[in-house]
């Protein structure tokens, strides 16, 4: 078993909020990250895999074929978007970086496996001081 | 003579555009960092002082000082902001990396001459592939 | 379930030795890290939480909350000390990179359970190339 | 149980390649990975071992003794090397990142019980966006 | 006038060494960075313009056209490559990090000319100890 | 005209206080560096030479010659040391990162000259966020 890890970036405006709660209320909550004009984030995602070395080619799965999956199921989605209005696999949750670090989870979860290998961990940095990690469960 | 670098974060969001094209010819020109939903970045500010070691301290500028000077005139008025539509000191302007380092320079300079220094470089990274720096002419 | 990071520094001076050995003893048993008259380092502190997103906020914690309790509890304590002499929690304790990551590891789990989290893991570097994890067991 | 992590660093050649199939096939299945004229890589290598703290020395294991053991057994052998030519540990494996995170284990699992820890992890940087982990089963 | 930095990377293999030598005499003078069968490295490229500012526009040069200029002129070039072997801009020169860096200034200025911007330097990281910059004269 | 950048790094203790003053006085003056239990950081020094290729070598200076000289003028003397009271180029000066790097600028512009190239500046990083450069007047 050998676990191999992808980095991915992407750039993104967010805002923590709840609809239900008045503009005040949202910023006695989530402080400054309810900015009703939006902040935004470098996202860092990497995105770790797991499964056996195929003994033809010596490793697990093709990086690029990797990469090409990350790009096509989360990146073109996120990057330079809107997440809380832009992201369809994001639509009627909350835009924190958990949610977006399960999101993330559920669009490549099942694309992993029908490449052959196994989706170990999601890891995405907020900034250089905050990450998740989300493992499945 | 001895030159002192500071390193301050800051999170915003932007957009690249001009109000007079219209969405489409934005996106030509601007690419996906005209989407008007905005985007955003972890913003990585550099500011170079340089200036005579005071004998009395055995350095140029109190770094608490010089950090305090940075936070009050622009970290404050940027951090979780937009800057296309929050920031006083880029109104009117475009909200450029190269426009934004500029703009930083002037909340600055004087402020770090009355301060007893000189401001020399302020360097603006908008991610890790890519940065400005501005020397003030 | 989902895990959230929090990475802290300090600047601080330590030494490896044992007070019932003379100095060329210590020297011989703990290198140049035994020098008498101190050294010091910039720890990076990774504190790693986990527990069920908080289906009203969106998040686990409020990431400023934890960084404040990292703060109250360990920055405090141990930034600009020498760990040797001054921090309470590593009083009568062997210096170590090792030691101090349990030292912090006590100060944090109960109170991060109070705010309705779980601990997971504590990672200290002490350097680029060293870094020690404890997971409390 | 407490877990120690030492980074070293080195730079080397490659290819992936199978001999058996001709240069337009390898390059079809491995891209320009498989340039018959090689490409290199600075490698990035953390070893984890773990264990109890020795209540002597409060320290898993010496860091000099962990660093030059790394050394003997690995760096030696791969820096500034061609991992599919000059490796004894890579003879007839495949000169991939993944291979070479198992044969870097096999080369300290055991003198790293030998002195009294247990190896961990291997981790092994092929670059700032990839990387390979290895457990040992 | 402001100055704008692109980030690009590549892996290539080299060697130092004289032709007019023989392997020993290589050894001697270059160390192990003569090794007959290669080594390589992760290169890190600093390409650094500088200009006024398009008022049309906000900024110096599009940073996408830089890239491409960049990619096309250097990288594809490099890339995965052998820069003793296969390189055309360094054929018959030697494969130092500083005659790459040369090389790559002479690639670049033109172009970068041509696009309505100045080169200012070029800056060659080999590893993470090592850089080597080049302003055109 | 070519510029290569060394990096090498070394732990040290200090402190920031004037011996005229009592320690109330230094701690408001000097805030918390001025603790006189001392406290540490992790020092990243940046050596910057210039000069001209030699034709025969193809580099300006063996970085191993560059390295050691580093090594035997600066780091012998500074690492795991106290720069109050232990390291002889600093002796009856100012303890702060400003005047280090004008110490360590002294330790090395005559040698490096001996060498044959020229010093051009020493960057020194006393954390991720403060650093200083000098160039020599």
């Amino acid at each position: 078993m050998i676990y191999i890890t992808r980095r991915e970036r992407f750039n993104a405006a967010h805002r923590l909020f709840r609809e239900d709660f008045p503009d005040e209320k949202n910023l006695e909550v989530f402080g400054k990250c309810s900015n009703p004009n939006w902040h935004g984030h470098n996202y860092e995602l990497f995105v770790t895999i797991k499964g056996e070395i195929n003994p033809e080619t010596g490793f697990l799965l093709n990086l690029k074929q990797l990469s090409k999956l990350i790009k096509d199921r989360v990146i073109e989605k996120v990057d330079h978007k809107n997440i809380n209005l832009e992201v369809d696999f994001m639509s009627g949750k909350f835009a924190s970086t958990e949610m977006l670090a399960i999101g993330i989870w559920n669009q490549l979860a099942d694309e992993i496996s029908l490449a052959g290998a196994v989706l170990h961990a999601v890891k995405l940095h907020e900034s250089e001081n905050n990450f998740v990690e989300y493992f499945g469960y």
